[in-house]
């Protein structure tokens, strides 16, 4: 037995037992003839110690042989310790050792198995294996475990099945970012690995499964941006006969029993956001929140009072910041600098300083009068001491900019607090939106996505206002989840078809199973998609989903530690029928 | 709401009630002015009644509309049964319908979507959705889905850590059997499936997670026989600071806990088999021990009597067959022509009846005397109304062609209890196995299997002899998991990898990280992995892993409902850096 205890159990309550311990030595110290060495395992660390005199001197020599990371077993007494340390779980006792095993030498380890490491991003990625040994890097990855045992007791008592389903599927015409797999069985064609298993979800819900999940790895070949992975974890779920307002309710209720279960921390009732709301308070579909600065419209009182920036401008749009009215003129220039980096893009920036006095400072005092700006303070609810911030453009454009310049104004004031959870439902997404390239409407979503009942008519005249039963899930302004409820009966199918711009026949090429499939009597159903690597990230409160994986890959999609992508022998390609090409 | 009820739940104590339910139209029936229809969703079946008179008559008139297979929504008062049906949980009920929405209509299905169909294989195939619409194949995925839930509760209560390993990982020379992805960021190189996570299991004990485990895809791009999937589900568990003894008690617990909580069967403390005595007494490392008929060697009393054909073969071997005695010619002809088939391949059998009054009968009296004969009967302690049957060959060949007997003979009589379950450990296997071909060792295993401590000598003078720390899970005569001991220091390592026949160039270029991780204090640890399609089948009692799996695939790897593999677009594939070969 290696064993009678883990690493992080042994309390005063022991002392006088004879126990035995394995694990890893996370350090010794020698000193006056006293040697003591911390035994690390995933439970914790405990100290050993032994005594120049009292201990065997081969085991005393053994021991003095120790390095870091070196694996051993020990069997001794556990005693009371001499100086308690009750930083640690185990500070009260120590081990006196009476045998002592060398299970395994090591090497010294590349940078520090300690909390606070000294290595490098790219020299912990080639040597994975050992950050996973240090405590933060561990506990992320039992959080996830945590979360994915969470998610499946509460959709298990919901009554959810989980299935699995195929991983080797079809590639589609619309696929360009699937990864292919030669079929060596099927010499010249290829399986596509799933992007998502949306088909497969549908087909469950036409076979009656009525409650489907899977945890599940998707698949996307793409340029890799910071924080994207070529595989990468969904929650995805569907369910039959239900409105959207049920899938709401039950994702909600999911959430929060996440947060209680995982975090214990209890959360109230999510907000509701309009899709249309949300870009015009808050310039995104995804919006933080935790704090106001909610966008005020400006465009009635700052047009056509001979500011040609503003006249010519869309939208005219600003945020009150509470309590920077005194901003110094270098902290002002920072911003204005801030706005006109290529990460915000606008041109420049106008502020109002409201002054205690109740008089107004502005950048563009030339060209506006103090009642004018009175009034702009007044539309935006501004208080004496407050500033406001102020942008304009097209208006897709300035939202977008004021967006960003509103979150870095918000982690400025400490507004974007990272222990405060603020989860958002934003509904009603546009089912279509225009692509200048092609000179179409494409599907926001996708094209089983319904719209809402009422807005069908406006298909016919303004197609671009039609809303979807889609929805998002929000959290602190990440994206967390979303869905929609689908298509279920053949004249819409056939209606949303037609305003895609496809044929009866290119619609059965694309879509053609599952379209036959809903011949057979598909109920009314829908669904949501969770990013569990990102929700893991969300709770475990870091941005980095690649912090969450297990073995990540790199921006290039390399796993550096086992050195993937590499290349195959011509021979075996030729077996699957295919060959390289040369460059 | 779509419904206030699931179509299996509404009782006489509902009686009264006003309810709604959704779902699929199973039948009805019209007769005398009444119209009934039995509404079937997945949690049961409720009947619907109309009646001529009272139902207002575009209810009826909509009612009457109904084929098989519609989708339709009904509201009405849950009133008692005129004849009831203690068939089925809601039979004494049904719902007069007061309100019906049509959801969606349904072409005739091109089977029944019944307990029985009348559909083929290859139909139900094709058609997959509508056949996991019927109650036997979707209950073997809710079995599924309930065996997952139970094995992550075990697991978790023994502080296993899921974690998910990565898909795309590296091709290895050995891996000719690997599915590989052509990467479109790294041109020219490519990804591989894991046929395993054995690699990364390995390294989560290198990295101190202790005990891991996944319910995890696997990929393995071979000839399909009869019952093997391109992609198939395990249960991979790895433990550090373990020896054998734990591993077995441990899933062993496992095992007993899956029967408990899914079947509701209690199971007896597992048996344990040699792996050598496995061979010898069943002739097979995974022996059917529901029932006894061991092998009994016979060589000492049935050769140098005369009969050439024992007396040139390396073992004889006979298997006693309670009560048979009394087979006819025929039924004994049947059975020498059963051990003559390729299944077998024997080249005769030899019988021995042991006759009521104590005489014998045999295929062999004219070379052994009825006092030989009595030998053999001793030997095999069999009883008046006994049969032996006896084979003889070269050792391996006639053991094997014994097991296919024996297991033949327990089904002919009745021995092969389905709702019997007697697990076996299988322990001790082989270290290497010879290669004739390559004439040299290979393991049986894998590289990293450790051999037993005091058999280590026997790796200079004897290989094949030395046992490994191995083990196999078998049920009924079906391998239901296996894993080892690994080996975890340099010089044992070194060792094996010499008796492989590899250069320590040769094994680092194989084995690369795996080896360089070991440097760094790698733990002792083991594991095991089951199969979960075959774990499955065996909890529902069916034989085909296929029925477990959602969306399978067939023999020649195609999954004939999406059409998949197919063709890909040239542009896409050099996108990828391949072309296909022309044929």
């Amino acid at each position: 037995m290696f064993r009678t205890h883990n690493c992080g159990e042994l309390r005063a309550a022991n002392i006088g037992e004879q126990v035995t311990l394995s694990g890893w030595v996370q350090r010794s110290r020698d000193k006056g003839g006293m040697l003591w060495v911390d035994l690390r395992d995933r439970w914790g660390v405990t100290q050993l110690s032994f005594e120049e005199g009292k201990t065997a001197s081969q085991i005393l020599d053994k021991a003095r042989e120790l390095g870091r990371e070196f694996v051993i077993q020990a069997t001794g007494e556990v005693i009371q310790r001499e100086s308690m340390n009750d930083k640690m779980p185990t500070g009260e006792v120590e081990i006196f050792v009476s045998d002592l095993t060398i299970l395994n030498s090591s090497h010294i380890p590349p940078f520090k198995i300690e909390d606070e490491t000294d290595g490098g991003e790219d020299l912990r990625m080639k040597y994975r294996y050992l950050d996973l040994r240090r405590n933060p890097v561990r506990e992320k990855l039992q959080l996830r475990h945590k979360m994915m045992r969470a998610v499946r007791d509460y959709l298990d008592q919901k009554e959810f099945i989980e299935v699995e389903t195929p991983v080797l599927i079809k590639s589609t015409p619309e696929g360009a970012r699937d990864f292919v797999v030669p079929s060596r069985l099927n010499k010249g064609e290829f399986y596509a690995l799933p992007q998502s298993p949306q088909t497969f979800k549908q087909l469950l819900m036409v076979s009656g499964f009525d409650r489907y999940f899977q945890i599940v790895k998707c698949f996307r070949d793409e340029d890799l941006r910071a924080d994207r992975q070529p595989e990468f974890t969904q929650i995805d779920c569907e369910m039959a006969f239900i409105e959207q307002e049920d899938i709401l309710n039950l994702f909600e209720g999911m959430t929060k029993y996440l947060f209680k279960n995982v975090k214990g921390v209890e959360i109230e009732d999510f907000q509701r956001m309009e899709y249309a709301d949300a870009m015009r308070l808050y310039g995104s579909d995804k919006p933080d929140i935790r704090f106001g600065m909610e966008f005020v419209e400006l465009n009635d009182v700052a047009k056509e009072k001979g500011f040609k920036v503003f006249d010519e401008a869309e939208l005219v749009v600003g945020i009150r910041v509470p309590g920077c009215a005194s901003y110094t003129r270098k902290q002002l220039d920072g911003l204005t600098n801030f706005v006109k980096t290529p990460q915000v893009g606008a041109k420049g920036l106008v502020y109002v300083k409201c002054n205690e006095d109740g008089s107004f400072k502005s950048s563009v005092d030339k060209f506006f009068t103090q009642e004018q700006l009175a009034e702009w303070a007044k539309k935006s609810e501004a208080q004496p001491g407050d500033l406001l911030l102020v942008l304009s453009g097209d208006t897709g454009k300035v939202r977008n900019q004021m967006n960003v310049l509103r979150l870095k104004m918000g982690d400025e004031l400490g507004l974007r607090k990272p222990e405060e959870y603020k989860p958002l439902w934003v509904v009603n997404f546009p089912l279509l939106e225009w692509d200048e390239e092609s000179k179409r409407f494409h599907a926001m979503h996708h094209p089983f996505t319904s719209p809402k009942a009422e807005d069908i008519p406006l298909l016919d005249t303004n197609p671009g206002d039609v809303r979807a039963n889609a929805y998002d899930l929000v959290i602190n302004g990440v994206e967390i989840g979303g869905g929609s409820i689908r298509i279920h009966d053949k004249s819409t199918q056939a209606l949303m078809f037609k305003h895609l711009g496809f044929t009866e026949e290119e619609a059965k090429e694309q879509f053609g199973f599952l379209m036959e499939a809903f011949e057979y009597g598909a109920p009314p159903h829908g669904g949501i998609a969770f990013g569990f690597d990102r929700l893991c990230a969300m709770f475990g409160g870091t941005e980095s989903i690649r912090d969450y994986i297990a073995f990540p890959k790199n921006t290039s999609g390399r796993d550096v530690m086992i050195d993937a992508p590499s290349a195959v022998d011509d021979v075996q390609l030729q077996d699957l029928g295919i060959i390289k090409i040369e460059e």
